[in-house]
């Protein structure tokens, strides 16, 4: 923050709240000044936490009621940074309560610093990842039968993830059934399963705050030769390109590699590459052709490639990445990666 | 939107572009303008599904991509609104979009419209709030006992609530022991439920968008005199402040006559009456002292009343009610008010 054109950052994004003072709340901000003196500002309801928490860290509690604006007098004629995911309503409040301020909006601050991990997030990620992959395969062999709906799947899948409610979900699951698989971001819906249609199933787990993010393919049946040929086709791609994700190379290089070892089906390929993951589940860094980025060391990011043939059917393959110097990465996914045949 | 100044509203909030225009995605804008010509403008992932709505609808879809600037030059020069929850970016995303328009901010504007419902919302909100009064008592009755935790009593009720997927939730519940009751806003902690702890459970079911709202009190073992004694006084003031909530009534008076009939317990009543319940959980009408409002016909709102002691307890009794006129609400929660004992 030092080099930067502000005095301090009022943080109101909940992710970076709790990524720089660990407080969690649905009304909240953080004041962080390059003076070194940070306020974390929140009203009665969760006034007593901050308290507790403020007493352990380098920062003071400010309860918001009405008396906020006289104590935020003192802070008149500085420049405060604020993040450009604010809402527009946001934005005025807290420019009424602090008299005399201005606000720069910045974009991106602290999604660029979150985007490298320490050792003590990447095991929550780990902890995430591990929740899928203790459940993921065995759930499908107890589940599948023909008739079974993707939305009651999901709903079922869910339960299995959270554990009792040892785990959040990072996002709702995907379920798609045959067809549906072609459409990237289906929603689960009423179709039941049929005989010699493929799964794909696309989920992850939440710990302690952090995402975890797994993509797999089933088959209920006997696959064609022409599914078998196309999963095998992209899984190989996407080995091949695991293995380019290694500090300093160029994003944009690692997508091209992909998408020419998928070789012609690559036009069925219609998202990018994959994301960065970490308390939001689409972070940074942002892995698609367009990145003029290098990848850094200890990101978490995802590899997944995928193809879709409308009305027949879709692939995709997701593995989850730990970026290192000079060797492949970390690969954090352990479900099987086959085809795994129900 | 006829006495407005602008030429058309830029609907960016999900419930709103949901409520005009019946659809449902992670990215959409829906333009209504005064001339009558709509355009809802989505992705290749929802394009779609944003046709076929079309076909049905009075309005036409917009393929978002590259070719889009092209596209939004015929709205040059025309003045658009913008909603004030709309992120910064957005904001600035949409002006580079649409060149050479002017936005307006616009405050609450959907929102003031949102709140009276018609038949078709309140047929919906009545089956949410029904699964709710389906369910809550017997699984209360079912799952009580000694060291059983919050959160997993919270988890097990929203499995139960969301019936294999059927339903939704309305908001994560609020699931509170003992001293932990007299937190309003109590999260569902690991702590153990003991004998002669009462039980605060707050929740909401969620059908075809459309939220419920429901608070209701169990105890386990004997509860003391002064608990009954407190619990019977708040009844009978939210028995009393219910036959008040009629369309025309000065929202503020209804307010004011509910922390009368609590008598000297109001000092610790530390929130406000209610609010209206629709696509939101929290929205229009506010309830509060502050309202200069009053009730209109075919409003969702709460009545929710609470005292919080602490250290010892709290308590909060809701009703879900529908507005009417010249005779008092209908009241959509039927389950039962009195305290059980279990």
């Amino acid at each position: 923050m030092a080099a930067e054109n502000f005095d301090g950052f009022l943080i109101l994004k909940p992710e970076n709240i709790f990524w720089t003072s660990g407080f969690r709340s649905s009304f909240a901000a953080f004041l962080a000044q390059k003076n070194g003196e940070n306020f974390l500002i929140t009203d009665a309801r969760y006034f007593l936490a901050a308290k507790k928490l403020a007493a352990k860290k380098k920062f003071r509690a400010i309860l918001f009621d009405e008396n906020f604006e006289k104590l935020a007098e003192e802070f008149r004629g500085k420049k405060f940074a604020i993040e450009d995911s604010a809402r527009i309503f946001e934005q005025k409040f807290w420019k009424k309560k602090f008299r005399g301020i201005k606000f720069l909006i910045k974009k991106n601050f602290f999604e660029k610093l979150r985007a490298e991990k320490n050792s003590a997030e990447i095991l929550k990620i780990k902890k995430a990842a591990a929740q899928v992959d203790k459940i993921l395969i065995s759930f499908f062999r107890a589940k599948i039968r023909a008739g079974i709906s993707e939305k009651f799947l999901a709903f079922e899948l869910e339960i299995a993830l959270r554990a009792r409610g040892k785990f959040e979900l990072a996002f709702d699951p995907i379920v798609a059934f045959g067809a549906n698989s072609a459409v990237p971001h289906h929603q689960p819906s009423k179709k039941n399963l049929q005989k010699n249609e493929n799964i794909l199933v696309d989920c992850g787990a939440k710990f302690s705050g952090f995402c975890s993010d797994l993509t797999r393919n089933f088959f209920f049946g006997s696959p064609s030769r022409e599914f078998l040929h196309k999963f095998e086709n992209l899984k190989n791609a996407q080995n091949l390109t695991i293995k380019k994700f290694v500090a300093g190379a160029k994003i944009s290089a690692i997508e091209k590699f992909c998408r020419e070892k998928i070789g012609p089906d690559k036009k069925f390929f219609s998202h990018s590459l994959g994301h960065g993951v970490g308390l939001e589940i689409h972070e940074r860094p942002v892995i698609s052709q367009k990145s003029r980025e290098k990848l850094r060391k200890n990101q978490i990011v995802t590899c997944e490639p995928g193809v879709y043939f409308p009305e027949k059917f879709g692939i995709r393959i997701e593995d989850l990445l730990q970026i290192r110097e000079n060797r492949p990465p970390k690969i954090l996914s352990k479900s099987e990666k086959n085809l795994i045949i129900l």
